[in-house]
């Protein structure tokens, strides 16, 4: 079996070397202009628990956003959606242990007044202010937290690395980590192309009810650069719908996906619109931002032990290749398997065929975790030691080529486990 | 809350009463015609577990089937779809243990040896035998358990209700109790529209890898009824499309889903035609009679505590409406609540609103275990202790009207639980 290629598969941006970027520090209070704060304002009942973020920029700056596509969608991303459009903002602030979701108008009215209290607290405009909420939904948001604990946040509001981890700690909820990414580089962007040094950082929280449509759950993205608004959403756009919105834990989408991108152009330099160079590096670097806390979202899916990629190629086309992947992901059959340490990749199969896409099962090939197990639909033999041993890392690949076109999706997903199943059995009593 | 009516969902036809049949013995072999057997040929190791089922018919007789719409389709349904064709068939022969799937041309061939000997021990034509298997994927399934199996259990067929038992025993994989369902009531197909006493029984497979597109895992049913070929095929379909084609356990089509059923008229009487009122209370007793063992599937799907009925009313299209049902009944949150006994209807909506069907939040209403819980987008109180003792039934309802049309759609499916995992964890290893 050694002489049998594997399938080939398209390369990552996970190296922020690739385009000439390095990991630093200060999560999203890494680039200039950006302070963050993470307090107990009284969301939850643990009074040690951090349960408000708030994250500011030292004036208005640009801002860019994505949001659920939930047809539930709570009364956050209704404020903010509206708001975000203007291209323009100065605030986030966040909360975990309640969603305001299908909370109806009052809901709308708490998550307004919400940001009144933190537009007065930093003096700035109202509809500079953004909001976001994870938690529970379908429980009325109570408004008395805000009172005490947003004047508590902007007291605390500081640029270190330190106030981002506590805002990227104070949005957890089931998640078992807090997930943050900050990366340097140079961008031509000076006077004469002159090269400035860019940041890109930024928090996300999300472990359950993960499928996001057009973000995640919550994400707070930041940057120096110079975008211009129109410049920022496109970049953001572009990096959501390759990183977030290919992450799948559960296969629900959540009621309050948002992922905002607050711009301050502090780095200096000339503003930055599309199509240039400049452009293309900080979409790069943005881009490399997100696939880098997509995958830990996937990683600390629900109960997950591993960190599984789904990779679909030869698809005839995008939306075909991204079905399968995430039939593929989706599977409970396929996800129990890995969490069970079975290389039963008949499940792998099974699953590509059953989402409608049409191919030939005989022009089918799969490798599983490194290894040829499927050719022309035909099973290969297989070392079952081996696969054990190849179980003992972190990470599961998956590569499935339908053999029809050249199109190719990759999906991050999770494996499932009992404590899933602990998770949210128990999670709202 | 107690002035809130329900939301009106439609009346099920689980009643044989309702249409003037009543439950009767036999299982398969309740039809007259029809014999059964169970015998354990040696596709499993445990030697007193039954792995191989035959139900026969005394004579040829007229045929339908429906199979599984997964690409990875199983060499027993290329060759059992390619047979039921004509119309015609006297045999099926069925094992357990192994899928024959993904196995290629091998695994084609070893299907049609296996007709080609029960065929020769019946002394019927190799085209009238149809095939199913059923349990692990990717493995050749070998032929040496027919040479002795096949011969054992021609000698054993009967057409007692016993011979019926152990034939929808021999057939089970993870499965927890055999599933079996026979009906009986006057059909008014004799001369002059005289009443004939007919028999509709069966029994089907099938706890994981359950979302049946066309069919469900492994389902033989009978008649008496003289139902020609053609109206046998319109009666069958139009049952499976609205039974076990609203059955998901876990999303994950099966690669081997067989639906056949022999009518062989041995009730005497005249042809069944289509639109005649004898095809009507035909076709409606076998859609009662499918609905029986797709709700037994549900109720016994891998690990499930509960049967859930999701229905979806007020939706703009059939289409829709099965979409919005689906979403709510193969998310892994809302399962997971079930099992915890948490009435926790967001999850609900937020499965609802994720699909992509578009409505107003605004205008939904959300009944759960026959509690109104939301109203026009908004959440009504509710009695805690009242919902847990609701949980302590066997069954969970959940409607939903998302007041923009008139369709309807129900599905049935089970609850996620800690057995789940621990089945397709270890399922193959």
């Amino acid at each position: 079996m050694s002489d049998l290629e594997l399938i080939a598969v398209p390369s990552s941006i996970t190296d922020p070397a690739s385009f000439g970027f390095t990991p630093c520090e200060g999560g999203v209070c890494a680039s200039a202009g950006i302070s963050a704060a993470g307090v107990h304002a009284g969301f939850r009942d643990e009074p040690e628990r951090k349960d408000m973020a708030l994250v500011a920029a030292d004036k208005p700056c640009v801002c860019a956003a994505t949001f659920t596509k939930n047809c539930f969608c709570a009364a956050p991303v209704q404020v903010s959606r509206e708001r975000a459009a203007s291209g323009h903002a100065q605030a986030v602030i966040l909360n975990s242990g309640n969603a305001n979701a299908s909370t109806g108008e009052p809901g709308v009215e708490v998550a307004k007044a919400s940001t009144a209290i933190v537009a007065h607290e930093l003096g700035c405009a109202e509809d500079d202010v953004l909001v976001g909420s994870t938690g529970v939904i379908g429980k009325q948001l109570p408004l008395d937290p805000y009172k005490t604990g947003v004047p508590a946040a902007v007291a605390a509001l500081d640029h270190s690395p330190a106030a981002a981890h506590d805002a990227a700690r104070a949005v957890m909820t089931t998640d078992t980590v807090p997930k943050e990414v900050s990366l340097e580089g140079p961008v031509p962007c000076g006077k004469d192309g002159d090269n400035v040094t860019v940041h890109v950082g930024g928090f996300v929280k999300g472990s359950g009810m993960i499928q996001p449509n057009m973000a995640t759950m919550l994400c707070v993205l930041s940057t120096d650069a110079p975008l211009t608004a129109r410049a920022a959403q496109a970049a953001l756009s572009a990096a959501v719908s390759q990183t977030f919105n290919k992450v799948t834990v559960d296969s629900d989408t959540s009621t309050n996906d948002t992922c905002i991108l607050l711009a301050t152009g502090a780095a200096g330099g000339e503003d930055i619109e599309e199509n240039t160079k400049a452009f293309d590096l900080v979409a790069t670097a943005i881009r490399c931002a997100c696939e880098n806390l997509a995958r830990k979202i996937a990683a600390d899916g629900e109960g997950a032990t591993k960190l599984v990629t789904v990779d679909v190629v030869g698809a005839p086309n995008d939306a075909d290749a991204d079905t399968v992947a995430r039939s593929i992901a989706n599977s409970p059959l396929v996800k129990t398997a890995i969490f069970g340490h079975d290389a039963n990749w008949g499940r792998i199969a099974a699953a590509a065929g059953k989402c409608g896409i049409v191919f030939d099962q005989y022009g089918v090939d799969i490798d599983f975790l490194g290894v040829p197990v499927l050719r022309a639909g035909l099973p290969l033999p297989m070392d079952e030691d081996d696969m054990l041993r190849r179980f003992e890392g972190n990470e599961v690949t998956i590569a499935i080529d339908l053999g029809v076109g050249n199109a190719h999706a990759r999906i991050w997903t999770c494996d499932l486990s009992y404590d899933y199943v602990t998770i949210n059995g128990d999670y709202r009593t």
